[in-house]
């Protein structure tokens, strides 16, 4: 007999159908057992009466057991009706029960929300924690979300390009994760920080509208709310202006709001902007937290941004991304190497209730503009050579101006989902300092790995 | 005023539009001058009249400068008509030019199908290699199918989970890339291999029905079609059988092949089932080209795999996954260790023209059935539990009968666009001793690099 979901059973009253999920509770009343069933798509009370051959083995059931059962779906006395799941009216009358898993004793409940059980606890029995209807909720709505965006975007025409995880390392940005490379000892592949060049290059090639759900790495220190690898949503658009990327984003990110959370305010429509220097100079942040309502989703565009800052060692750096455009006015400037601390950027970021989802720019297509750009960082020819030389000559080839975004999925899910961290709508999240509980990893590798890979590990490295 | 797509002034005869792309081509016939135009959307001829202001800096033009054009969309003259591209019945005649970015001359021929071009030449100059209208078909049409792929499963009630890349080395399988960790001294993380432990921990973690579009990682010996990284379809369901798994796989691989291939014909429809033991027999092999015309798409299963064959060495080792489930029939074999040469496997291949393109298998989630596959292969108790400990306790707390299936999708997307090896569906490939020649990576890091990964190179390393 093929399967139901226990969801299904709702409509099917009087029909012997079969289930098979966890044993979520077990109680007795009297000589009758009662368990709650539970697969993906609910819960539902099966009932094992003494005269029914599945009585007996029902007997040693216990919670998270994993059955099937195959019963007559029954309406429940009046007096017995749940109106608070679907299944509350029926219940299944048990003829065959098969066990198909038993179950040690759970290290922690599955049925609560587990906020209030320890964290390295949770990860470390993660597939009993996914268990439970919240983190269900969360692993799926994060599904349908992602899946919606990527609908939207085919729809407006974009493609979606698979960029490498085996790449190089450049001096920007965070810390690289780094890959010894076997086959050519005493080189190194570095894990993306962002597909950023590959996008970039993409658009060089005629790929006009690239997305791309994309893994991105970075070896952070300890952070709380960070994880070693995250997700982004990255795109790029050719022959753009700010206000294109900016237009399509905004209607994107309204119908996630509206197709998937209805009930939730979004504060203002159109999202307003502040300037990056009014935002500092009201809220003493370009992060601000717009709500009124506690409870609405507040929305804001914060533009503006200087292009450069000087670093600790009174150095210029850039305070978002190197591969921006200044704004029009200041290109002048920006080639001149003049009045760099005034010059601004097309830098755009959306910020959500206070956090920074998401943020891009227009891009500098001009070869000369760019290695400007890493003159003014103190870079000197050869290392501007070493490190940008494959985007300064690609641009060299005919480049479209394009512009992009990049949205940080795992913050923006979670702050839509309610959720405290994004570590609560991850599957299998890390540490806060990048430990896997679950595998034990990282962990120390074999003599012989080592000698493969041509390296060897320090003497005054610190053993685990 | 807004840009237009080219394909779009079809029918926007006598509008004034504003087009932007590259110069494919550049002609003069007399005094006019005419060039072919390319965006995503195809070519449009644009005619440069003596009069009009576009006309002296149009003389400048040369093919893959970007430009931007206003001018009036106009019929052809009968005799002009060209009816091989969609654009054919009409031309825009510019009235306003202005040159976004100027390129130098190609390094190769970008309108051709690029098959004559040195393929490392390729590689390093891809964003001009990707132009080629091949190309683009190539990347679109990989998006349109993975996304068909991603709708079909989700209106199947699957899930997509994103599962770490930053992972475990465990002694299965091929070889693993591994990233020393800055935090963990002298630990490491390896990169995954395939999605296989964390589909099937989400599986006991009531993920019921899963899939994700996976990136895997295999540090192989240079081999012609191989690529260090490449992509999965991944799937993994609960409570199914054999014969479920293959059912809604042979759904999703057919409509594909009707949705986007419909002059394709599929040779035979079920899919034609061959036993390993058959296979090799009738055709030596066990991935048989069944094809009787060259043209067709001849599919079929391959199943009924002895699970262990002898290593050189004379020791037992897993001829698919050490995570499969014997058939039903051999269980008992397995957990008394015997008959060790004559189990099955519960493996199904499905082969296309002679390629595998996807594998899967019902799994063992028996733990102590899982432990015995081990011992099999002479892991003594501490490497078992080292190794695959966590597997065994999470098949402790519960665990579904469960299945899956991975497809090789680079391979797959290849052979149905005609294509002779996955480098051509791939955006940016590596070489077959896995370098990336555009980047120009691997690449040697700097030394303070070395250093705060606690790893040094040894010195019989060959420099590059």
């Amino acid at each position: 007999m093929k399967r139901v979901q226990v969801a299904e059973t709702a409509s099917l009253a009087s029909k012997t159908v079969r289930v098979s999920g966890w044993v979520n509770a077990v109680r007795a009343h009297g000589k009758i057992l009662f368990i709650d069933l539970r697969d993906q798509s609910g819960v539902l009370q099966v009932v094992f009466l003494p005269n029914e051959k599945a009585y007996e083995p029902a007997k040693d059931l216990r919670p998270e057991w994993v059955i099937d059962i195959v019963g007559v779906v029954s309406a429940r006395p009046k007096q017995m009706v749940n109106d608070k799941i679907p299944t509350g009216a029926i219940e299944l009358v048990a003829k065959e029960l098969n066990v198909l898993s038993q179950a040690k004793t759970p290290v922690f409940e599955v049925l609560s929300d587990g906020y209030e059980i320890s964290e390295e606890k949770r990860m470390k029995y993660r597939y009993l924690d996914l268990r439970r209807e919240r983190m269900q909720r969360n692993l799926r709505m994060r599904h349908k979300i992602i899946h919606f965006m990527r609908d939207f975007l085919t729809r407006e025409g974009f493609c979606e390009v698979e960029t490498p995880c085996l790449t190089k390392s450049t001096p920007e940005g965070a810390r690289d994760f780094l890959v010894p490379s076997r086959l050519q000892p005493g080189s190194f592949f570095a894990l993306p920080q962002s597909p950023q060049q590959y996008k970039q290059l993409l658009q060089v090639g005629g790929i006009e509208k690239y997305f791309q759900i994309a893994r991105c790495f970075r070896d952070e220190d300890p952070r709380a709310d960070r994880q070693a690898e995250f997700t982004q949503l990255d795109m790029e658009m050719s022959f753009v202006e700010r206000e294109d990327v900016m237009e399509i984003n905004e209607r994107l990110i309204i119908e996630i709001v509206q197709t998937f959370f209805p009930d939730k305010k979004i504060q203002e429509i159109p999202f307003p902007r502040l300037m990056y220097g009014d935002a500092i100079e009201k809220y003493k942040t370009d992060r601000p937290d717009l709500r009124k309502d506690q409870d609405s989703l507040a929305f804001c565009w914060v533009v503006d941004f200087p292009f450069f800052e000087k670093t600790g060692k009174g150095e210029w750096t850039f305070t978002h991304n190197p591969f921006s455009s200044p704004k029009p006015e200041f290109m002048q400037d920006l080639l001149n190497k003049k009045n760099i601390g005034n010059i601004l950027t097309t830098q755009y970021d959306m910020v959500l209730n206070g956090a920074e989802i998401g943020g891009g720019s227009i891009r500098n297509h001009r070869p000369e503009a760019l290695e400007a750009v890493f003159e003014i960082m103190g870079y000197d020819k050869k290392m501007i050579k070493e490190n940008f030389g494959h985007m300064m000559e690609a641009f060299s080839y005919g480049a479209p101006p394009h512009g992009g975004i990049a949205y940080g999925l795992d913050r923006f899910i979670s702050i839509l989902l309610n959720e405290p961290n994004i570590r609560e709508v991850i599957a299998f999240p890390k540490t806060g300092d990048s430990r896997d509980l679950l595998m034990d990893s990282p962990a120390p590798i074999g003599s012989d790995q080592l000698k493969e890979l041509n390296i060897s590990i320090k003497k005054n490295a610190k053993k685990r």
